[in-house]
Parts: C-alpha cells; sequence; structure tokens
C-alpha cells in the first residue's frame, strides 16, 4: 500500500534534498549559522539554566509496546572497589544498557525511510546491522548549539494542557509564536509544549503514549518556510496519534527526517521551561543539546539545557 | 594500608564539606551562579562550536583493563522496520550498552571514596547496587553550563604535548593560564590540555592509558583556590599515572572528588579546541556539558560542546 | 525486624552447613553421585526428549515489578555481513542483554542470604558487584544432570491446575509421589508441577506472578528427609505467594538457598513434560539441566530437558 | 567474487536441502531418533559427567576482532537487596549482556549465509533486526541429546595437540574413529578435539584465534556419509584458519550450515574430556547440550556435558 497522494504532495514543497549539496548528511542543521549562534547567546539575560530531559531509570516512559526501545537499565559494576589494595582510595563504577530512543531524545535523519529512501535519497538499505546508518547518523551534526524558542501551545490558547489526540495546527504555532513575541526565524530550534508529559510525570505511563496530542501533518509546511533548525516536543510520539488520515502513519517523522532532513527531538520535559519563560515574560533562550555521538546512530539521549 | 599523611594535610586544606550545608549533593558546582553563566554568554564572540566528546563506538578508547568498563556496543534493534504495514513509513531504533566511564564522561562525586566516605562526610556504603548512588549522583547537578578555560598546557611550554608521565604542577597552570591570557574565577571549568589523546588518535590505544601525563597531587590546592567548578582534561587516567608518590595511587580523584567534591571529566578531546582557541587568541568560553540524568550514576558519558 | 522463631527452628531442622566440609560451595548437589547419575541414566526408555525451558524473547514472564530483572533483549549485531569481501560467505550474529533471574533459571545458592549469611556460614558480604558471588556461584556445581522426578501436583489431585495462592503442603507431595509410582531418593531433582504456568502461557503475564501457588514453608523438611538434590517448578515465585505466615517472606527460598544449600529453578514449563509422562504412565527421568557457568552468578537461565 | 566452482561442487555432494521436507528448520539434528537415544543412555556406565563449556567471564576468549561479539559483561542488579523491609531475607540478583556467540556455543544454521541462501534454501533476507532469523533460529531443535563421540585427532596421532594452521582431514577422522574404538553414525554428535584451546586456557588469547588448527573443506563430506547430527571443536574458527584454498573463507560454515544443514559448536573445552575419555578407555558417551532457546538466535551459549 503506498503512502497517499496527499503525502506526495506535501512532501514535495518541503523536501530539501540536494539543497546543501548531495554529499549534505545533517540537512536543516545548516541553518545554524555562527550568526545564529551569537544571537542566541545575546538571549542570555538572567543566567538561568533549565534542564529539559527526564531522569534516566528503569522506570522510565516505554512500556514495552516498542520492540526493543528498552527503558536504562543502569548497573554498578563496581562499588567502592579497593583496586590497588586495602585501604586505597576506592572506585565504583557503572554501566547501562537502554534504546537510544527510550528516553529525552534526539531521532537522526535515518530514524526512518519511506518508499525505500532516506534523507538527500539515500537507499534505506545504507542502514545496517553492521555500524549502523551509513549516512547522516546522530554523530554527523556534531553540535546542536541554537536560539531555541518555545511555543507553548495551551498557554496560547489559555488551557492547561491539550487533550490526547489533539492536532497542532499552523494557526496554533502562529497563536503561540505571538504569545511568545518572538518570531521564529532560519536556525531556530522549536520546542512545541503540548503539556502531555504530565501525564507520565503524574503516573500514567500507558496514557501518556496513547492516544496523544502532538503535529499534525500540516505543520511540516511551517516549520520549512521558517527555515527551522530542529524541532522538539514533550510527547513520546511527536506526532498526533492516532493520525489525523486514515492508515497514513507517522507522516510528520517523514516529512521532517526524510524530506526536510530536519531532527526531531521527543520526551523533552518543557514544564518548568514554561514556567520559567512564563515568569521571565520571554520565549526565546539559548539552547544547548548536543546528542552523545554514536557513530551511525539513528538517535540519541540528549540532556538538553535552555539558557534564560 | 592507611593513606599517608601527607594526602591528609592537602585534604584538610581543600575540603569543602559543609560549605554548601548538610545536605549539599553538588558540592563545587555550586560556584556556578547566574551571574557566572551571564559571563559566559558574554564569551561567545565568533558563535564557533567545538565538540569536545569522542565518538561513541566499540573500538573506543578501554582496552579492558578496567573490569566492566566497556566501550560501547551500538547495535540496531529494528531496521526500517514497516511497523504498520507493507508500504508504511519505516522506523530504526538502536540500543546501547556501555560503562558510563567508558567514553568521554564525567565522573559523579561517589566515583570514589576513601576511608569509608564520600563528599561531605556521606558514609561509601549509600553506593549500592540498587539505585547506584542514593547521594550525589550524576542527575544531581541538572546542568553543566559555564564559563570554560582552556589551560593549554603544551602550548603555553613550547611544546607538542606532554610526555608519558609528566606530572602537571600548579606553575604548569599559571604558565598555561597567562598564556591564555584570562585569569580563572570561581566557578569557571578548567580544561587542562596535555596532548595525551593524541596517542588515542593515531592508534595508540594502550600506550594512551599508561603511562599518562595528568594533573599533579599538588594542583587540587590551585583549583580550591580559584574555586573552580569542575575540571576536565585529555586523559584517560586524569591524574599522573603511574602516581607521585608510592603507593598513593588516585590522590587527585579522592582530593577533586571527595574532599572538595568537584567533579573531573576525561577522554575529553581538546585537539580541536587548542587549534581554534589558538586561531581566535582567547581561551574563555562558553561551554556547555551537561552530563545525561542517569539517576544515581557514579558518572555519564557527555557531549561538550565550547562556544566561541 | 528479625525473622520469626518457627523460622530459626525449621532452619535448625535442615540446616546442611558442614556437612560437606567447611569448603563445600554446591551443597545438596554433593548427593548427585555417580551411582545416581546411572539410576538416571536407566530411566531412559522411549528415548522421548522434553524441553522445559520458555522461549528468551523480550515478552518473557518478567513485568517490570522485580528490579534489574529484564527480560531478554535480543539483539543481532550483523546480518548476513560479507566479512572478507563481497560474495564471500557472510556472517550474521546476535548478542543479548538479559536478567539471568528472568527466565528458565536456577537459583544459585548465594541468591538469597538472611541474618547475614549464605549457605555454609559464609557472610553475605561475600557478593560484592566486583565478581558477583566470591563462593558457591552459579559456575561451581560444573553440572547438573541427575534422575528427575516429576511430582504432578494438580494431576494428583485431580485437578486441573492449583489455584493462585494454593500452599504446596508436603502432603501433597506424598500424593503426587504415590501417583508417580516412584519414591523419592537421594540424589534426585523433584520438579513440582502446579499448573500455574499455563497463566502465562495463556497471556496473562500479571496474574501468573501474583497471586502464585507454591511451595509451603513445611515442605523443605520433605526434601531434606528425603535428600533431595534440586527443586524446581513452573511458577515466577516458586514459593506460595503471597506467604503464608504474616511479614514472613521467602522463607522457602531462605530455607532451601541458606539452610539447606539446595538449588531451586522458577519458571520450568512442566505442561508437556506432565502430558509425556502421563502418557508413558512414569515419571522418573534423566534430567539435564546444567546451568551457563557465570562465573560469580547467583543464578543462570537454563535449558532443561527430561529424558524419557 | 563469486565462490570458487570447487566449492560448488563439493555443496552439491553434500546438499540436504528438501530432505526433510520443504519446511523443515532443523536438520541433520532429524537424524537424531528416539532410538539414537537409548543407545546413548546405553553408553552410560561409569556415571561420570564432564563439563564442556568454558567460565562466562568479561576475560573470555574474544579478542574485539569480531564486531559486535563481546565477552559476557556479568553485573550484579541487586546485592543483598531486603526487598521486603530491613531484617527480611534478602536478594542478590545478576544480568549479562554477551555476544551469543561469544563463549562456548553452537552456530545455528542461519548464523551464515552464500550466494543468498540459507538452509533449505531461503532467502538470507529472512534474518533482520526485528526478530533474528525468521527460519531454523537455535530456539528450532528444542533439545539437542544424543550419542556423542569424542575424535581425539592429536591424541590418535600421537601429538600433544595440533599446530596452528594443521588441517583436520577426512584421514585424520578415520585414525581418531580407529582410536576410538568406535564407528560414528547417524545421529551422533562428533567432539573433534585439537588441542588448540591450550593456548588459550594458558593465557594465550590472541594465539588461540590464529593461527588455528581446524576441520579441512574435505571434511563435510566425512560427516554427510556418516550422516551425523552435529559437530563441535575446541577452536575459535572451527574450521582451519588462514584457509586452504586462497580467497576461500569459512567454506567448512557454509558447506555445514548452509548446504548440509547442521550445527557447529565452537570454543568447546575437551581437555579434561579427553582425559577421561583415555582413562575409560572409551570415546562415546551420552552428550546433553541444549542450547539456549533465543528466538530468532543465530547462535547461543551452551554448557554441553557429557556423560560417561
Amino acid at each position: 500500500m503506498p503512502l497517499p497522494g496527499e503525502f506526495h504532495e506535501i512532501a514535495k514543497r518541503v523536501n530539501n534534498w540536494g539543497r546543501w549539496g548531495p554529499e549534505d548528511e545533517i540537512g536543516t542543521l545548516n541553518l545554524v549559522t555562527d550568526q545564529v549562534v551569537r544571537e542566541a547567546a545575546a538571549c542570555v539575560r538572567s543566567g538561568r539554566r533549565i534542564p529539559l530531559a527526564l531522569p534516566l531509570r528503569q522506570d522510565g516512559v516505554q512500556t514495552g509496546v516498542i520492540p526493543g526501545r528498552v527503558n536504562p537499565l543502569h548497573v554498578m559494576v563496581q562499588i567502592n572497589q579497593e583496586i590497588f589494595g586495602p585501604g586505597t582510595v576506592a572506585c565504583s563504577d557503572d554501566a547501562v544498557t537502554m534504546g537510544l530512543q527510550a528516553a529525552t531524545h534526539w531521532d537522526a535523519l535515518p530514524h526512518v525511510s519511506h518508499s525505500g529512501k532516506l534523507y538527500n535519497g539515500r537507499p534505506a538499505g545504507t542502514v545496517t546491522a553492521h555500524g549502523g546508518a551509513a549516512f547522516s547518523g546522530i554523530d554527523k551534526p556534531r553540535h546542536i548549539v541554537s536560539r531555541g524558542v518555545l511555543l507553548d501551545i495551551p498557554r496560547a490558547l489559555g488551557r492547561e494542557r491539550l487533550e490526547g489526540s489533539y492536532a497542532v495546527t499552523p494557526q496554533d504555532l502562529d497563536a503561540a509564536e505571538e504569545f511568545a513575541g518572538t518570531r521564529v526565524r532560519a536556525g531556530d530550534i522549536v520546542l512545541v509544549r503540548t503539556g502531555q508529559i504530565r501525564t507520565y510525570l503524574s503516573g500514567g505511563k500507558e496514557a501518556y503514549g496513547y492516544p496523544s496530542p502532538g503535529l499534525s501533518v500540516r505543520t511540516p509546511e511551517w516549520f520549512h518556510a521558517r527555515d527551522v533548525a530542529a524541532v522538539a516536543n514533550d510527547t513520546l510520539t511527536f506526532e498526533v496519534f492516532p493520525p489525523e488520515i486514515e492508515d497514513l502513519w507517522l507522516p510528520v517523522h517523514a516529512l521532517h527526517l526524510v524530506e526536510m532532513g530536519m531532527p526531531q527531538g521527543q520526551n523533552w520535559n518543557l514544564e518548568e521551561l514554561s514556567t520559567a519563560c512564563g515568569e521571565e515574560g520571554r520565549y526565546a533562550f539559548l539552547l544547548s543539546a548536543t546528542p552523545e555521538p554514536f557513530v551511525g546512530g539513528t538517535g540519541s539521549p540528549v540532556a538538553p539545557v535552555a539558557v534564560l
């Protein structure tokens, strides 16, 4: 069953293949220029730092529904081990096993493919068990630091939070942008708050994942028009789930990652940031969110920090 | 065999227990105030970003000598899986098993203990197999963003790199500070370059670890005097190895982590940063290096970025 | 809260410490003599083999309630990789992360301690993060092959299966022994069927673990009197759960593993064996159930086979 | 570069595709009939049991040369944890991460493919990241118990051990069979001792793997003629390494696994068995070597036991 024509029409409009050359592996992150970073630094006024990652622990957001996406198993491999003999300085060491997409993370561009293709027209078959993604792996961007803008949809709409299955529209983004009092510009990283992560934070693990509010299939064109570098939000599914168009699953993933070459972030905790931005009355900040450079990774845990 | 008197004398002079209250779990990171962060942001002039993490891959810096500190095993758990049926958008997912101290990382305060104690006088026994470190785990600081200063010892001394077993002294730090043209201040994160990581980068995995240049047992007092927030360098052992005083193993670890409550970073690749700072003629920058928040972790991989 | 006096009285009656010398690390497995094994081989009449392990997969019996006891995460690390060049023979390799007690497994003697002691009076503190169990690890027995006897409690009682929280008593064992038509002897491995695993096999993962039928605190004396080498059954908890005596948790574990030095098996699928024994009209067989020799392991997955 | 004609000629002579029907997934293990198992049980005379697995530990046989084939990382996830409150029975639990082919193991039939095919003509592409091998996974045989025969090549040839790169020939197998005083029959599992594992046992980890004695490309026809059920030996590479014919890598793997559908065992420690068989003057025994049933696994660790 091929993807519907409607999908392909949007795809054509947002496609960035070749825009940064046939060899490009980082897509819209090319938009984060030194100038953008200088402007991001200029956003720092109070020096307040807000962490956006969920704690990494076995009782994480995964429920077992997605095969292989395991919550972190953190183990101690040494505990106060006196390596050099009794009475010497003692060491403790740990190890972890976890899904790279299990917690607060970035999707790398090859995290999804459609019609046999990855970003920039590379064959889907270049992702293999031996080495992961040959192209556009999560190690390729080297750094993700830019201006971040919080689009706080529920606050802009005067709500506590969005209900499950609410599709965030371009109009919602416009409203939140106006509420934020700043215009989203080329190279920005947009954080779209839905409030959905409250469900997880208050113990509703299953309900956090489904049904979920998230981005509408109409929003990639908005991000494309603004030349956004990346988008992250506070949901498990990123896009509205179940999807808006019957039998069209994960269209936003496909448009962002494959067509636009734009990384996506999921399970970002934007609650404290929402409060802080509200208090300071400004929604733009320096965002530092460099992924762990797993060679060939199709994603990576990240510990993003907003500096206001 | 108890630790020698000399160690205890230095320990007394640098001890920070109780300085931020009996409940404190983050030690010298308390010194990173909003004001320090504002000054860090003011260091951003060119907008150039330099990543400091080594790529995460199975062929990492670990040789197997340290039990349990395993190089990353990165695996694909899904490859272009058409979860929702043939022809639908396809997903790739990965997982990893790795030692938290295996690659570019932070040591959390409870990574070492001596004389049965951790930072702030907590019993070593509060690190357990069930949950890791009950106090001062790597998740406790929430964020590490501050002004970074590169102390480029070999450049300051007019050398290519320091030889194995070279102990970096307070005088070397002074010289590098003068070379850098900036004074190290309270709340700064100091990056001490030795050039040792070149050994690893050119294929010398065994030689990278031993013998290694590194910090002398005399340097913690220097860091203490300046009220530094954290120190990282480009070696596996952090401190000079083999040690300067017979049978006194890992004294710098014990002084920094246990006595001062100051996190340490190892295996940071400072080569590109050295070049960039040399080119720009300035050695202070905004450093963003928030660890992954493993609950109870005694360390964490980190993907630090210097923003010049 | 100390363990109740009742527990200590039973403990005294079944204690085997010192019975095989102060250095002994394998407990009741000493009872499996060459003679017992010859008799076990003599039980083989039809040559029919019945496997008793559950398949190892991510959707295993663990629900996440027991921290760290993770279901197997089986991953491919190479898929048809032409290691020696295009067109050469291609290789596929896999790896796994799993809890050693997660699936069909043996508990090694140091899996539990009470009152600070392990089997044969060793201090509980000899189990460490560095190396696991210094004594009586799962690698110590070297092999587990003996005569197996199925005590099919529900069949003996004329039932389909035992209900949750049913405590199997010594009288039940007597009844099942009579039903089996063979007397349990020194060195035998007794498989006690409750039928509880049917709950898991039919999809009831939560209900499989709780409430669970299992061995009564009265049965260790029965096994002790018969000089049984090991006992396994088809439940997650092994003993009846919740327990019979308020606030006395896991007494059977403590009596078997610590006092008697007798290994225990859990999550053994005895359904097919029950059918086969019923068909052949005999309940004794050669049982081969050697654990994987994890050095210092306090348990191990096992793939037991009954040969009839 | 296609495989040479010589390979294809042998392949034709030993091919078993379709022999047990087009749906067959277990190949030569079909030859282990109830009758064979009865005869295996009849081999038990002394009741002596010899374990054939190497201990599972981080310092295992892997050197890092084969990507992803990691030695066991055994970790404690609970140590004497008083789950139900202070003073209650305390539990210790462990977990492991390891390559399924890292230690003493069986290769499942889909462990290798050639010319795009697996055993019984299945496409190589049926091995995927999602679920592993769809056909002939290591869970499919359900049990491996049969008559085992030790072909002790060095003893038969009057040597201590075979030197590296020695190719075991059909004539060597004949000589060892005569030395053993038993004829290899249909359904037997043949253990071919080279003595190479002594290199590992005495600390020569690198030398153990290369150069290695092992089976010649001429031996599959011998095993095929005798209708052997499986073959295992005491080397890392199984077949002679480097190979006998230039640019023909792993031909024995391809012939056994793909053409014949015969499982192979590697890293089996046959030293103690060699001594025992020598002492008892007989080389046939009951061999119990059921793999752990990893669903879709292309291999599995195994703890084989020979019962004499």
